[in-house]
């Protein structure tokens, strides 16, 4: 069994934030399956986050996405995760669902649609400030369906412009998190629809702008990992959307389809500063549970993340740099691979139970009966979607 | 203005299906954008559909989908195309949107939820007795999200007894047309993926089972003119569904994204004798417009197929077959090119004018004052869309 | 550490072909970097493979690419063979380098330059002949670069003719195995782009053609194992050309892109009886080493097929069979995973020792000098390449 | 036949460099097919470069890649250009022929291989201050082929270096251009793989450091347009190089695989300053010719290119404005469709006569002899192609 004694302490610094939206009803333009026991307010997507912080440790917050998650009182509902042992994070804004949206949000021609979409983010920000939340962010469904349809120059200048007002809003301590998106929902062109398009727009705004990579948006064969390293080399690393993904936007649990991107992924964040008390980057899950049971699949996911770190951490970088200098193709390249071939698992579990956790967090959950509760005292008023 | 006489009578061979469905709501998995004057009912959509053939000579049926599109008079729905000048056309069953379809639908492993799958068919083929259809067309959703969510050789092998059970049913001048799709919404693997399971399937079944090619059912970069060569090639290309891409099934208007690509797949089709009066490919629309309106976007769809299959019939074969045989790369591009640069549309307007068509379909739409009189009439009542 | 009791025999079953070519030097299209050491005939191409087998004992054979690998003997080279431990296996055709076939081989227009390209593979069969080689593998460059530059139609037609005349002059115990490619050298289009292709233009030959699946040969996104599954369902799965690739054919040591990859394609082979004496697939190489050192990059990949069929081996069919007819995805995915994230590399090592071979044999290799000598001895002559 | 009045003048403003290297041998890591009368020097390079300016009057300048184009007196070389009516334009660098090379250039461990890399740009700028020439292109072939390889930060950090130093040697009126390529040569990353990357490395170094894009350098799917409409937004698209592509970086001629796209690029060209007098951004070609006949695809390419900008050129821009302001989809679509189908080879026929110039350029190169005339002349010499 692998010791972990070396990056013990370094694991403890893992820290996940669950996205609320998880818990409730998802799916496809096809079909929204819904299963039951599904919450029916924020106060039960909190409590279903919390099963996953309980039995693994590792996702100590959840993010909000307003309006789904608005409710009359934040005070309540951040004393309800703080009973439940976890706390509120990122707030997440919404300018997708509003039939004012159908041709752009933030880009869109009519002053009055755009101000609407700025004040919308006026209203999450204070919400954050009752939350306490760091971090604003921002993804866009903005874009075109077909060529011709608008200026792309245009928007992209309305871009900066409502960026910038909604910048000026937000704290000292707050952050704006400008997220990017390959495609849909949009089909011809998206207006953030790149890295370097988030970079230069963050940039034109100033230093609590920041950029966040979600693992799903990017064209077939990119190397993310290169995308995590340039970001964090220029300092606008602001946080992870985790998922997977086999061909589109698919948010598959993170590791389920390439696991070996994932590991690549976090090698790139441990070397450029980007993981736990060294930086400011935030790891977040973005991902949808459409067949899967909800909870086990969060929980399944933030585990992928720790099992992964810990193989990233492990990577023999004395060994590696020596490997690198010396041009030894196969031996640099043997090396990384031999931390990502090491089952690390039963040390995992070894480590979890030192720190008072269950050594198969899984397990332990399917034992609490909590899933055959929520089923049967949940009947009768709406479930939670993407629609509420 | 390009001669028309040589390609004249080629032209008046062509019909275009339209799918009743293109005329109710859609949209993405993040939101549905209802439009005004959006039908309620099957009758509505057909007298919808019925205006694109008014106007365009180019539509003279229409494709069900059930249970969307389920009445409970076929002769009365029937009646009601032929008063608006068209008829019913291709049945298109649906195994998505039942809660028993979660993990599929002639795939499952159970034999009920099979049966039931089976029997959806049989009952499309009861409606297809009633409206003289001559095609059941099946789009399966059927798939697994994740690796080892389910055996997908079982899945192909019950797949196939599905498949013969539903042949066995359908009549001697009915053919079961199979459709194949990359992904979506099954992210790790679909169960009927390409035109080379498709063709194995239907082959295994008879002269009767042919495959249905949706042009944005294929991986980045594919030649989607090779396979319409090879399905013609190996007698199996049943039907079309038209529509355009930029990068996943984003069901545009055809040749809105690549008109190249689309001229490249009509020049085959006349190629290999599946165009018109020549052979049994039917050309099928299958699009949704989210954003842009319904009636005048399938107005726009089949003048795009017109069009640029006038540029195909006007290849110079001749010269061409000549170039090739000299191995002359650049003069034989430059043949084809030149069909493709031609424009077509005013002799095209010449051409409907002489057959007492409006020159300027779009134009001739608008001024009907159809669109505002639906806007005005459809007041009250269920807007039609995927769920209904 | 892992028991590899119950899958030790199977293990022992498998048999990995090299390709002589991996020896000699290859490159891209805008440097082949030569490196010292390197074969400058057939004789020390061997040589070079039977170093692989002898510290793994899992590469038996040696694939020929003929007109590269063309000797006065082919008796003396097989006796060569056999001093060094080895056997001479699958003869690989080549048509792609011969002024000639500048606008294709057995698809060309030209009654001449097409018999000279049948001739070529009768020339292949009669060194089958010599070597008691079982496979002929046809790999295509065959395609264009522009639309309109040839008729794909007559070429998919020639193609057959041709095919039929070489199938015909095969032995009772060989096989025709035909590979089929998405792009390259063809920019335009390839006369055998997909599964679907190849499986159509094999069924057509008989019983004793089968297709060629390399694991680099495919769009981006595409699930190969269910390919695999495929083609070993309809049997016609005749052998693989493993290899890993990041974007195009990169020709990658197998497993180094994607190793869960891999695993999913090796479970399938598994599953489908595709596997060691279950079946008749072939396993090969086909591989550019063209950076790292070559003889230790081939001992890498045989390695990392065996890692991988080790895992594949392990995988708990009873409970993933259990998992499934529960439709439980999340366990049945875990059952999966678990294998996968095993360990296996310290009990492949007394695996190996407990059968005479080295526990390390990238180590053993190392320390064996065999290196150092060849640098030390191949001095002077032609290095073999791509060309000759 | 539509007039090019309104925009005869903005056609003449029209100037495309082509490359020296498309009249040399080319071809793919399989084979280059030799062609007879192919340039045996820069001088015959440079005397079939002027003749696509002669018949097209659209290629005024030529480029020189170092060492290919290396001559003992450049000052021989401007005379025979001006003699033969063209002028040397842009400078490129080459990094990737030189057995050093094999693991980087500018972004290379090694100071002394890093130094030469940089001294060789040194050298391109003393050729440049002989020659006037403006830009200095560097495309970076620096990458690596397996994760682990080689640091990815510390190479970018190097890069950033390098460049810096390059920067500081050239004049005033000069400029460094940065191409970005998403993949190939290198496999597993590629040091500058996207305008982002490219963006931020000469953001860092000034203003007269701008970018590259080369069309076939995207990933599948990516929205070329957005990028040219950002990187002028930005004031750094320095220059094109314009080709084609189906998969991969195929260098086809421009327009053949997609000419739509084209068509929007050339639309965003022109819509944000980047054509003819307005900016700065230079047109090159950077094509192969593996197959076709080089001079008339040459020809080709550059009729391509003003074919499309005659297109753009004629979108009405007032209409497209009022139809994208009333958010009318399918008539802003249409605007612009309309101005892709329209035809204007006939009246850029004329276009060109009323200048002197041969109505139809292709006819009057095959007319005037000089195909046959070089073919019967170059005798002997070595075949200019890519590796001299």
């Amino acid at each position: 069994m692998v010791d972990l004694a070396p990056i013990s302490s370094r694991l403890a610094e893992q820290r996940i934030e669950l996205p609320s939206w998880a818990f409730g009803n998802s799916g496809t333009r096809f079909k929204v399956f819904a299963q039951p026991g599904v919450p029916r307010d924020p106060f039960e997507k909190i409590s279903d986050a919390a099963q996953v912080h309980k039995h693994t440790g590792l996702a100590p917050t959840v993010a909000l996405h307003i309006p789904w998650d608005k409710v009359d009182s934040y005070d309540d509902l951040a004393k309800h995760a703080e009973d439940n042992g976890v706390a509120l994070g990122t707030v997440n804004s919404n300018t997708f669902q509003d039939d004012d949206y159908k041709l752009g949000s933030v880009t869109h021609r009519d002053d009055r649609i755009r101000q609407k979409a700025i004040d919308h983010h006026f209203a999450c920000i204070d919400v954050m400030n009752q939350t306490g939340s760091r971090d604003l962010k921002i993804w866009l469904a903005d874009g075109t369906n077909y060529p011709g349809q608008d200026d792309m120059r245009g928007r992209q200048d309305r871009l900066h412009d409502s960026l910038s007002k909604i910048y000026e809003r937000i704290g000292e301590n707050q952050r704006l998190v400008l997220e990017y998106k390959f495609f849909e929902p949009a089909f011809y062109h998206t207006d953030v629809p790149d890295w370097g398009t988030s970079y230069a727009q963050v940039s034109a705004l100033g230093e609590r702008a920041v950029v966040c990579l979600d693992t799903g948006h990017h064209a077939p064969g990119t190397n993310i990992e290169f995308i995590v390293m340039q970001l964090l080399r220029l300092g606008k690393l602001g946080s992870f959307d985790f998922n997977s993904r086999f061909y589109a936007d698919d948010d598959l649990i993170v590791g389920a389809a390439d696991p070996f991107q994932l590991f690549r992924i976090l090698v790139e964040v441990v070397r450029g500063g980007g993981y736990g008390d060294d930086g400011d980057t935030a790891f977040m899950l973005d991902q949808c549970h459409n067949i899967e049971d909800k909870i086990p699949g969060q929980i399944r996911s933030v585990l992928n993340v720790q099992e992964m770190t810990a193989r990233a951490l492990l990577v023999d970088t004395a060994a590696l740099a020596t490997a690198q200098a010396a041009g030894d193709v196969l031996s640099a390249n043997g090396i990384l691979m031999d931390a990502f071939y090491t089952d690390v698992r039963p040390a995992l579990a070894e480590w979890r139970a030192a720190r008072g956790l269950p050594e198969d967090p899984m397990a332990a959950y399917a034992a609490s009966g909590y899933g055959a509760s929520i089923v049967a005292d949940r009947v009768g008023g709406n479930q939670a979607g993407w629609g509420a």
